[in-house]
């Protein structure tokens, strides 16, 4: 059978998602649960790599299993075989043509900020701090990223695609105590692109480049127009969905 | 001069506040790092002891010094020589009787729960997963604890107090996403007193006693009455109040 699996995880101590040799990495955690579970060598699919110390709430596998375990179940017994920095949510039975890199469209990625003089500690691991932005400044530079665009100019080099065109369903900056998410959902994302997105309106926030800047990078592609890549700690994957959008 | 500190720290790694010989603990990496700044053997004085595994984002602390510094810029000298799960977020120059365990009028405590059938590794460090509770009665109970008690039941042995009546100014559980945080403040709190306060939310959020039993223990002093101590890590202090409350 099939299954697809809902995944989360502290990417902190990952060397991202894909199987490396000699390195922790995410799939190499849950292929090794698997073994161990059923004894067979399976390859799971993830709906696309996260990077180095990027964390996920809701990413999306799947894998073939000859397993005899009841579906919604499955998750429980491949959890016992994990470390605490990874946990499924769910499992389920899913026709044999799911795919959940190929079949995904629409994801949602978080980036999270606090505000605050000094860092806290405890908001540190999955944050990153800032200070005296203009914060009005980053949700109007924000809404500039809504629609289908050219967003070459949001990648970073060494990712090989056939189109950098990508449509961003929604996108929002939102403020809640002293906690600042950027959320954005779209039918796909290039290498970096969420955490340049975020670097550029956190240089906007901070007067170093004007918001139009982004209009003129979705029409030239230039790089250097935009701000620069952010740390992976403040990146989450919030949500991978499939079937009409 | 006097100083007054505010300190923030997240105390997954520490044997808690107070200096141990051998032992990584909070007041240790300070008074290391005071030592390497002033060359002087500082003794802080915290509000009160945190244990082992408690956070806190509003800890306070005093000590006198001989340091020539701007008051008002001393904690970024100190937070240059300290590791990153510590950091002072101000300190300032007081009256010489100040004294941040003396001198305290009012402490607020969270105690954060966070709801989901599995755990959540993002939340894990610094909250209490928990699933299929009563949220309706939890914070009907949580109101119980306002006003003057006897809290002698709400107390682990091992702690040597005057008395045990202590006034809750103010107490809440409150839902945000799948965040659930129990809010308490007041005069002073015994030991282990938050974590059994959550607990007993915890109990019959759970259904396994009546919110009349807070009422019972009150007057009976009976620990078997409430919750089990709840683990440290939902644990913040979140704030220290000086002057007139």
């Amino acid at each position: 059978m099939t299954i697809k699996a809902v995944v989360l995880y502290d990417g902190t101590n990952f060397s991202g998602w894909q199987v490396q040799d000699g390195k922790r990495t995410v799939q190499g955690e849950i292929e090794r649960a698997l073994k161990e579970l059923s004894g067979e060598d399976i390859r799971i699919v993830g709906s696309g790599r996260t990077d180095a110390g990027v964390h996920a709430e809701g990413q999306v596998f799947s894998f073939k299993t000859d397993l005899k375990i009841d579906d919604k179940r499955l998750y429980k017994a491949i959890n016992a075989r994990l470390p605490e920095d990874i946990r499924l949510s769910s499992t389920q039975k899913v026709d044999d043509n799911f795919n959940a890199r190929y079949s995904a469209k629409k994801k949602t990625y978080e980036y999270r900020f606090y505000l605050g003089e000094t860092i806290n500690p405890l908001k540190e691991r999955h944050a990153l701090n800032i200070y005296g932005v203009d914060l009005e400044a980053m949700c109007q530079a924000a809404k500039l990223f809504k629609g289908e665009h050219d967003f070459s100019a949001f990648c970073s080099t060494g990712s090989s695609v056939k189109t950098t065109v990508r449509k961003i369903y929604s996108c929002s900056l939102k403020k809640s105590g002293d906690d600042v998410i950027f959320s954005v959902s779209g039918n796909g994302f290039l290498y970096n692109m969420v955490r340049i997105m975020a670097g550029t309106l956190l240089y906007v926030g901070e007067g170093k480049i004007p918001k139009e800047n982004v209009l003129k990078a979705f029409e030239s592609g230039d790089r250097m127009l935009l701000g620069k890549t952010l740390s992976p700690k403040g990146l989450v994957l919030k949500k991978v969905e499939y079937g009409k959008i």
